[in-house]
């Protein structure tokens, strides 16, 4: 069973397995596992391989990519230079400073973890001073974090400029950023998603970009795929993408070769090349 | 005598050092030399004073940022969505991966030389393993170097999948990006000017961009600005930036406090902070 399509409810998962009681292998195109009911595959043993980091270098990327936009507003001035605004309006507002951004990398024992996003994007954050936050957290594990992770999260976010969501999506990470952390993370303060939609309160971070409580926000991901709010269409301090942090001709190669790869060890009675472990 | 305003061309030196019989000191809030007289200030002893450093992450930072929006066709995308397509005309299509893109840092005794340049942008591009062709010439010095640096530049435009130009505008460095540069840069290639519009034939990668000879541009500057060539403005692969590399607040004050220092340096008798020695 191959699944590519990612559901963005955590709580929505592919009913698949139940309907296919004879399936013994599931290979996801997706980074995220959010769409795959991982108890039902575990209770009957069923296989799953996920993509590995094949979309790593991609995605770190453009978040890199959205935060720079974001910061020296690079998608507004496009549209304002392409609009004939330059001679009739003068100079574009000033952006900030990409370098002064704070810099933390978050994780810990108990869930924050360093995954798949171990990457060019995120070396390429490590050259630079002080930068960026970054959480990083495991799909589908430690599951007792939860309440604490948020509150965390809400420090993590006091003390950053710019915070990358680059996390799976599962139920403690569902609205992790809420109005609490949004707050936190203040009116200079930076968002990028390129995990999944939910993991954000859309709505309040909506509100805080409409009424300046947040500076900014580069989102690749949505509540509402590939309806997004159009709240956002009008606003300038943020830059949106259609969830394709990972569309490069390079990556879907590699992931061709990762499936059929898969399917090969498994027909072949060989370990999986890329299989999750569910802990 | 404080200048401010670059000019575009380096053919036409400001007349004010002429006109001015009894000034002793010019300080440029510019990068670029190229408004200045040296050879006049030279001849009568005037001290010219520079902006050092003080630009240099700024500019490096809007380089990376409009060279991964390019590839990932992030302003592009911005747009897509912003206007709604992204439900009734499906996914965007693909972008290039940043970190495959071929880099070579370019400098030579002769001319070609880690100028001001030396930056949080640069050392982020050093983090990664291939990336990006530079190239770094040092305004108004070894003026020999012009046909050789013509054939140089196109020997490294045939291998690198990325130029970015971030030279002075001087005599030798006046559409140094010729149709014969572009067409060795070839149909995968990327081209990013931070430097000045006339080192480009603006005409002739306009052209190679509108038939498909080099894959896309990021420009912030232009050979006649404010007025940008309107065939810019159609172009998806072209993402076009009002001369603002510099301009953030932060950049604004450390600026600020270099033309008062330099100011108060000269008048006190002292060495000034930033003084351009021409060798």
């Amino acid at each position: 069973m191959a699944s590519t399509n990612p559901q963005e409810s955590v709580r929505d998962h592919s009913p698949l397995p139940k309907l296919l009681p004879t399936v013994r292998l599931v290979v996801t195109t997706s980074a995220g596992l959010n769409q795959i009911d991982l108890p039902e595959c575990r209770r009957r043993g069923i296989a799953v391989a996920n993509v590995a980091n094949v979309y790593s270098a991609d995605v770190a990327d453009l978040a890199v990519g959205l935060l720079i936009d974001v910061l020296r507003k690079i998608s507004a001035s496009n549209s304002y230079v392409k609009q004939g605004n330059w001679p009739t309006r003068g100079d574009y507002p000033l952006g900030s400073k990409f370098s002064f951004v704070n810099f933390v990398y978050c994780w810990e024992e108990s869930g924050l973890e360093l995954l798949d996003w171990e990457i060019s994007g995120m070396k390429l954050l490590k050259g630079l001073k002080p930068l960026v936050a970054v959480s990083l957290i495991t799909p589908g594990r430690k599951s007792h974090m939860s309440r604490t992770l948020s509150m965390k999260i809400c420090e993590l976010a006091a003390n950053c400029d710019a915070l990358i969501i680059c996390c799976g999506l599962t139920d403690q990470t569902h609205h992790l950023i809420n109005k609490e952390v949004l707050s936190a993370l203040g009116k200079k303060g930076v968002i990028v998603n390129i995990g999944r939609g939910p993991i954000i309160d859309e709505k309040e971070m909506v509100r805080c970009l409409m009424e300046g409580e947040i500076a900014g926000a580069g989102l690749d991901v949505f509540e509402n795929e590939p309806d997004v709010a159009k709240d956002f269409f009008a606003l300038d301090n943020v830059v949106l993408s259609p969830h394709c942090a990972v569309f490069t001709p390079e990556s879907m190669k590699d992931l061709s070769e990762l499936v059929v790869g898969n399917l090969v060890a498994f027909f072949s009675n060989k370990p999986l090349l890329s299989e999750y472990v569910d802990e």
